[in-house]
């Protein structure tokens, strides 16, 4: 009979190669986006789902389940470290996770998902949703097929944001959203009565690139973004991608005719790039040393982008850097016309292009479709009028066509309904962190505008980074701010702040 | 019992799944030389260590060893088609190659040759071969034990020789290595006899990088590399390495004050590429559509780095271009001033710098000290003497320190004993190759003066490229040329080519 020492050395060996395997996956993703010339494609194709399967093949071995049964019984159960309690549970869950799901469903939505995403693009191309209607209803049943397969206490859709957000239900979100979306109306009434107009022109100039780039660089490593430990490349789509704290990769893109491009997307991935450099070098390699939600990730990038990006005490540090690189466009700038330009709130139709306030509407709209896709209480075909009925509760606005309306987004075509809500959620934590932070840190403002992040990122290395997965979501927020989450924190936030920036009352 | 079919799409998954994990640790490797930010390198050991025990562990599944067993019964055998059976004896050669070696011995191996480069590394920086020493002694103990473990059949270097070039042996290489000495002995007495003296500082003058850089895509795209279906990027030490015929990686090195580095290293590299851009796209992704051998691989690359790049033809097209791109260092410079300037021939200490001629005689000198360290015919203690002694018989030069004598070159230090002859081999194969393309390709010369290599690229092609391992090596050299090797045309090419350039007699 084995020791529970030499159980979890097994285990550990498990976790490792799991990691590592996770690893050559997301280099082999980093280097396709950003490196891999075109006729590479359908080579790369095999060579992914060659690891992917090797990761599935290794992941559902009977041993991997008796071992964890194992290390479940009581006596063992005590003997557990913190941190191997964190790995048993981890690797049971990617275990559970994967033997759920038979082969050949999961090659099945693998198919359907390569396929979805070609068909939508095209529909998208020639705005029309019929086209992509047979396909995504295709995937939706197939996601009710694996939320059955993964099992759920409550709703259907539960059983699919637990992929992305461990732990998170309908019950949790529905008055969560309800709460935002209703305090976030209001707070758009009140700014139309704004006589505030806020002048975007002067991001709209023409900013040479190889001088954007730069400043792009430059804006990084202002955030404590260690250049030495990760890299900036460009991509159409922008994203972070870690293979440890050492080696954190962003990508971004630039628009000669828009400065905020780069700057916000630099500043967004930037703080992506500062949790996965921040994991604990000590549980690298292991399972629990990783990120441990996409809500908290999402919380990490939306705190340095919106709360210290698009906020002054930044800015009187920065600015004056942005203004030496771009002097014929900057020059006379001050930080109230800068900040306030970065501010403009005005509802519009794309998701990506959404300013703070209204971003999260966007969010909620697409939960409400999704969660009732999946409940089956609506039907793929209506998604167009549900779309835009519900466009236009929220924004107030109509889209012309489907290109700008129902498929403007590419999450439903590769199989991933459930992720949206992630973003909100990644709001909600972020201005749940900054009230803690503000409490705890009463000279933040100072800092920030000396160019003095360190106590700050000190703050968040400590309570979000290091701990990587060795508590829950919601345990992990709890922890590091006093209280377990909510959305009030988000609801005031805003409207402080646009209150401020608007001139209200 | 499984019929034939049976077994050999079992075979076929087997070999696929070799070929892509392969090429996740060409990625790996080529993403650590190129991409990988510094402090990312600790993780990236773990990241590879993980793949390469994976392909280990999945190459030495005793089911690989039945399913070879059963197809090499009579009654199958016959009834496999050609690719069939080349997967067979392919697969074979690497499933006995790694079973034979026990697990401990590989690990203590890479050990060692990890500790070896940084001893060696440090010893060089010190000039000291002693501090070299106990570590090279090791490595070359473990050699020996690898080749007993490998089995060999007449001696013991054979084993050695094999892992790189399947099929060579001691027996075939000393007479062929004797002869071509002796040759380039002679040659170098009647070439120091010559009154022409080609002027390098044509070369050595100050040229602008980022131009250069521009020359060098030109010149790869020149020689037919299809640069949507691969890249180039910088690295200290140049090389090429292939993820399938659509994307071929090569990496260059360049220097301010040489043009020649670039030039010619793209050359070199882009020989390299287009054989890989070259295997039969129908065979990719099984064992059999790779690259045969490291010497049929350097023929590639030499040919094009010498025997094309080396000569007037290529030039009378390209020297123009250089010409534009460079005039203040260039205009003036005829054809014939340039490719004397390429061809200088001198007895030089250091094998990466040496020239065509003599270069082989650094390689031979290695084999000599290779083969003997191997049969226990010399100590360890003793290379440098032997080192300086061989170097005074075959090029006339006296080492003023180990740094630029025995300690020069990494291979020994990483285990790779066996590798050097592979480069020689690749002289003595292009010589072999050119012979036959001169015959069938009569209008050869006025093509590459035209900038037309598609004659050339496509003779290759079919003949060397697309094989992949249908044929081993010896059969394939033969098959193309309709002789079996002979180092007779590499004596023979470098006689006329530089009594030529040289004026003799």
């Amino acid at each position: 009979m084995a020791t529970t020492t030499e159980l979890m050395t097994e285990l550990r060996a498990v976790s490792s190669e799991l990691i590592e395997l996770g690893r050559v996956s997301r280099l082999q993703g980093w280097d396709q986006e950003t490196m891999m010339p075109p006729k590479g494609a359908v080579g790369r194709a095999r060579q992914r789902a060659a690891v992917q399967g090797l990761l599935h093949e290794r992941l559902t071995r009977p041993r991997i389940g008796e071992v964890l049964d194992a290390l479940a019984e009581p006596p063992r159960r005590g003997e557990l470290s913190q941190i191997d309690a964190a790995i048993v549970r981890e690797v049971r869950r990617e275990y559970d996770l994967a033997v759920k799901l038979p082969n050949a469903f999961v090659r099945e939505l693998t198919q359907a998902s390569a396929e979805g995403v070609e068909i939508w693009r095209r529909a998208r191309e020639e705005s029309r949703f019929v086209d992509f209607a047979p396909s995504l209803e295709h995937i939706v049943h197939l996601k009710q097929l694996e939320a059955d397969y993964l099992g759920y206490a409550d709703h259907p859709y539960d059983a699919l944001l637990d992929l992305y957000e461990p732990g998170l239900t309908v019950a949790t979100l529905t008055p969560l959203f309800t709460a935002l979306r209703q305090s976030t109306v209001a707070l758009l009434d009140r700014l139309r009565g704004s006589t505030v107009t806020p002048d975007r022109r002067l991001l709209t100039q023409d900013y040479d690139l190889a001088t954007q780039w730069e400043i792009g660089l430059m804006l990084v490593r202002a955030i404590g973004f260690d250049l030495d430990a990760g890299r900036v490349d460009r991509t159409t789509h922008p994203f972070a991608t870690g293979l440890g704290p050492g080696d954190v990769r962003l990508t971004t893109r630039q628009r000669r005719d828009n400065l905020a491009e780069l700057v916000f997307g630099n500043l967004h991935e930037g703080g992506h790039g500062l949790y996965e450099q921040g994991l604990d070098p000590d549980l690298d390699g292991t399972i629990v040393g990783q990120y441990v939600s996409l809500g908290v990730h999402e919380s990490q990038s939306r705190l340095w982008e919106n709360f210290v990006g698009r906020d002054a005490p930044f800015w009187q540090f920065n600015l004056p850097r942005l203004q030496a690189a771009f002097p014929a466009q900057l020059a006379g700038v001050t930080v109230e016309q800068f900040v306030l330009a970065v501010n403009r709130v005005e509802p519009s139709l794309i998701r990506v292009e959404a300013d703070e306030v209204t971003y999260n509407l966007h969010i909620i709209l697409r939960y409400e479709i999704e969660r009732r896709l999946i409940a089956r209480e609506v039907r793929t075909r209506d998604l167009p009028d549900l779309w835009n009925e519900l466009m236009r509760e929220y924004l107030g606005l109509t889209p012309p066509d489907d290109r700008t309306g129902v498929l403007q987004d590419t999450h439903w075509a590769i199989g991933g309904i459930g992720y949206f809500p992630t973003y909100t959620l990644g709001n909600v934590y972020a201005a749940q962190l900054w009230s803690a932070i503000r409490r705890d840190l009463p000279n933040l403002d100072a800092d920030l505008a000396a160019g003095q992040v360190a106590p700050l990122l000190d703050w968040l290395r400590e309570r979000i980074h290091r701990p990587g997965r060795l508590y829950q979501p919601v345990e992990l927020i709890e922890r590091a701010t006093g209280s377990p989450p909510d959305a009030a924190h988000l609801a005031r936030y805003l409207d402080e702040k646009f209150s401020r920036l608007y001139a209200l009352r």
